[in-house]
């Protein structure tokens, strides 16, 4: 089964891939040319007619794309769900993939972004890693516009008695800059402003990233940033958005930034790249927007959510499905024997070897996230993402150890070998969802009180004993409850690389408790982020960052973007 | 003459426009469907490649608008822009007007964009008002790449030796924000990168933007980005882009950006709006890309620049001349009775009382003008943008004292009327490029020293008597030219207001001299900028700023734009 192709990178297979104008793919799922804005030939936004028009249309199944948790050694969980999706349209089903954006900051930094890999990718790749069509950039001119208005409110006389010392929302930058995360702000005298402390986050932390991807219309967009907190009065009540009634131009700043995108894979299968919000901070998912107008446009919408299934999969059954009314009728969980075996001891540079006691031992970190979906009564199968280095031995003894269980499994191949590579899974995936009828059973109760949810989250997902509330989050919850905010799902923001909050304990850590530091009131996105340590919302630099290796040619063709 | 429609507002007459697909607009002027990169139905990007075929066609003729010093009266040099063009095309001329891209900074702020008006506006009028193509987004991404790639190098261990006292480079975004103008970055720690002074300018003062305007493909963009010098070292002398070595990435950032922007009047005439650079620190003019696209593409290309003819037209003439070859053949010189009358000492509350005695005064300012474009030796036509409020004997005065010089003058009603009130103007600008043959001859030499080169504008554009040097500005002089700097030419920061550089003398003051503050190297976009006093690039908000009056419809459709 393995091929012996030359290995070339991500950009020259995106490159050499022959695209078909976006009208077709548009066509190929029912949409007329109206209904799509051209961004060049091989992009396009669906027009809100579009969606309109197909209110009460079918809805397509959802398959929901996670893993285990993250390790240096790569998951490919992007290129799996774009692997699946091209494996769907070649057993001949109509597979729409919903994924999320990439954020130039990162680009910028480190090798990577979330468009897939192989010859499982979406393409245009310079474009969509690249500007795009202008979302992230709606986001940041919106989240700087809010600022801006808002310290202009203090400079001209301050009517609603905001407290510089207690304004909570920040500056926003698409740029992995350090230096911003902590700095001080109108200096320089009385006509410069007011001088505060002020920090900047990536945009793609910032709530209006979150509110973007969980509105359902133009409407209620504008209702989710208007119910954004954005300062504390000197009387300590919150100051919201619609208080300084400025959430009109908000919305009309992000009016074509809500619109989903709409670019193909390699292999033409359609995709809607749209929204990408952090996984810490917020809930790391693509846009409602577009899962939901995949569904409307797909009998199969194949979609991911970010790092591994205690934080991604638990805020897509937790957080996403309840605000979009969505219910993923399977979800793939997946693996590669590398990551296993870094869970289960082994160091980086050892992976290549065979060593099936460490890959045994790894297995203790899927077997958690297994029971996770089951608690969480949701059909899955798990996915071997397969490496060149993997033995047949490794493999033979994972699928066994699945197959034991009960549990569906498949071997993908999809980074060398496209959609082809993504068959078997496609197919176990298609019976799952025909003789699974189990329904989706979220974790907690909205009624639930905060730290109740907080509780049901760290013992059923992360297999935790028992969660430690520092004085400041305790008087949080007292206070976020009697502010009314009670009733809100939590966004937990806790390390990827491990079930606990330590981000060292790989495999599956137990005898943990997890200690909730401080909570974020996210009132327009719609939960209450639990901060279960330091968590990073401006990445920096690396010391030789990617962007000293990029280039353009002269005819505009992009050098060494990936 | 006058016309007695209900007045509406530019966005409503803009809402109610039927426009054309953009690739009719495109086919009239023998673009290929191919050529045109669709951002949407209405705008489009002009191709490298459609650029490199025309390379050898031959050129149209350019026709540059320019004014009086502004007042708060307003003079409507883009709605004339606009209506000529209309007015060109409406006599059987193929005809192309050249454009800046507005801003969203001032957008939020106050009433303004730079699309013209009333029935002489270029259109999709919201977009190129909000996001448009995404050009301003990405130079404010390049813009902060470079400083966030800056501040990393200082971070991780300064090979190059910069001095963080002696950092040029500013970070920017596209806001009115006056919060940022004085700023201290880097707090926090030995983690959150080197603590420096710091400051945001708005983008459009960006030296990227004008570089990017000034560049004639993109191998000269990236030249001119190696070329930017953003900080001294230790041993105080000049760290260029090039030493970081990111012009490539830069580059990338910006391949888009460089494309110019296609779109149609509200008469269908093809514009292209495209790059728009400070008129103050930088030279106001649109791209030459564009400019000489629309060369390539069109028999009259209309073209403004910003400000009054002191500096806007003064810059086109010695800087965007220079830098692009390109010569004007006829330029248009606005003036309205209110201004007119404002410069002769009126206050604004009264501009609506015919006041023969105040235009005559103010005549002053225009005569001033009429000298510098004979200094420069381009043939001029004198437009009068006519308002509601002027007087059948103010006209006439106007128009006589005009032709009694032997100066062409027309009235023009294009706000109104569109190209048909353009129509008298269009017909003498032909004339005097069909009869007048004179051709451009800068007021400078390049090879004049720095400050023979201020000299030379200050006597010659303003009327000054002589220029004062700061000790500071001296002492920049000698260190420039010993870099190799002093053949450069020099792009003037004054206040627009006035011929001088003291806002309140309007009019034509005598007997006055300049005061050049200080110096700033701009090596990327190949000029020196002259301060005259302070300049402000980082605008701020009012305290009922035009955000608030914004919103958006369920469909899409802005609210309250202008």
């Amino acid at each position: 089964m393995t091929t012996t192709k030359q290995v070339k990178s991500d950009i020259t297979i995106a490159q050499e891939a022959e695209l078909h104008p976006i009208l077709d793919i548009a066509s190929s799922i029912g949409l007329a040319e109206d209904e799509v804005e051209l961004y060049g030939r091989f992009k396009g936004k669906i027009t809100f007619d579009a969606i309109e028009k197909r209110k009460g249309a079918t809805e397509g199944k959802v398959i929901l794309v996670t893993s285990i948790n993250p390790t240096p050694a790569g998951e490919g969980k992007s290129t799996v769900t774009v692997g699946l999706g091209d494996a769907l349209t070649r057993l001949g089903k109509q597979s729409i993939i919903a994924m999320r954006e990439p954020s130039l900051g990162p680009t910028m930094g480190i090798k990577g972004g979330a468009a897939g890999g192989g010859y499982a990718q979406v393409v245009p790749m310079e474009d969509i890693n690249l500007h795009f069509t202008g979302d992230i950039h709606a986001i940041t001119s919106a989240n700087n516009a809010l600022a801006a208005l808002l310290d202009n409110h203090i400079h001209q006389g301050n009517e609603l008695g905001i407290d510089p010392r207690r304004i909570v929302w920040k500056r926003a930058l698409d740029m992995n800059d350090r230096a911003l995360r902590h700095t001080v702000i109108g200096l320089g005298g009385p006509v410069q402003g007011v001088p505060r402390e002020e920090g900047f986050d990536i945009t793609v932390a910032s709530e209006i990233m979150a509110v973007l991807c969980l509105s359902n219309s133009l409407d209620e967009l504008k209702d989710r940033l208007a119910g954004m907190v954005i300062a504390y009065g000197y009387d300590r009540k919150p100051v919201y958005v619609r208080d300084l009634g400025v959430e009109g131009a908000l919305t009309l700043l992000l009016k074509d930034a809500l619109k989903p995108n709409l670019v193909q894979t390699i292999e033409h299968t359609p995709a809607l790249v749209h929204g990408g919000p952090f996984a810490n901070i917020a809930h790391g998912c693509n846009s409602v927007m577009a899962t939901r107008t995949a569904m409307k446009l797909g009998d199969y919408v194949v979609t991911e959510s970010g790092f591994g299934a205690d934080l991604g999969a638990e805020k897509f059954l937790n957080i996403k499905s309840r605000a979009a009314g969505i219910a993923p009728s399977a979800v793939v969980l997946v693996a590669t024997i590398r990551a296993l075996k870094m869970h289960g001891g082994v160091n980086k540079m050892e992976l290549a070897t065979e060593n099936t006691k460490a890959l045994e031992a790894g297995l203790a970190n899927l077997e958690k996230h297994m029971e996770t979906l089951e608690a969480f009564e949701v059909p899955y199968v798990v996915a071997i993402n397969r490496f060149i280095t993997d033995s047949e031995t490794e493999i033979t003894l994972l699928k066994k150890w699945c197959e034991d269980r009960g549990v569906s499994v498949a071997l993908t191949d999809v980074w060398a070998n496209g959609g082809e590579g993504g068959l078997e899974l496609a197919e176990k995936v298609l019976s799952e969802i025909e003789t699974n009828k189990k329904v989706l059973k979220p974790i907690y109760e909205l009624t639930d009180s905060i730290s109740e949810k907080i509780e049901k989250i760290a013992m059923t997902v992360y297999g935790a004993e028992g969660v430690d509330f520092s004085p400041k989050a305790f008087k949080q919850i007292e206070q976020f409850e009697s502010e009314g905010w009670g009733g809100l799902p939590v966004c937990m923001a806790k390390t990827q690389y491990s079930l606990s909050d330590d981000p060292v304990k790989l495999g599956r850590p137990s005898g943990f408790r997890i200690t909730i530091r401080e909570l974020k009131p996210k009132i327009g996105a719609g939960f209450i982020v639990a901060l279960t340590g330091d968590v990073m919302t401006m990445p920096g630099l690396p010391k030789s960052p990617a962007a000293n290796q990029m280039d353009v040619a002269s005819d505009g063709r992009a050098i060494g973007l990936f």
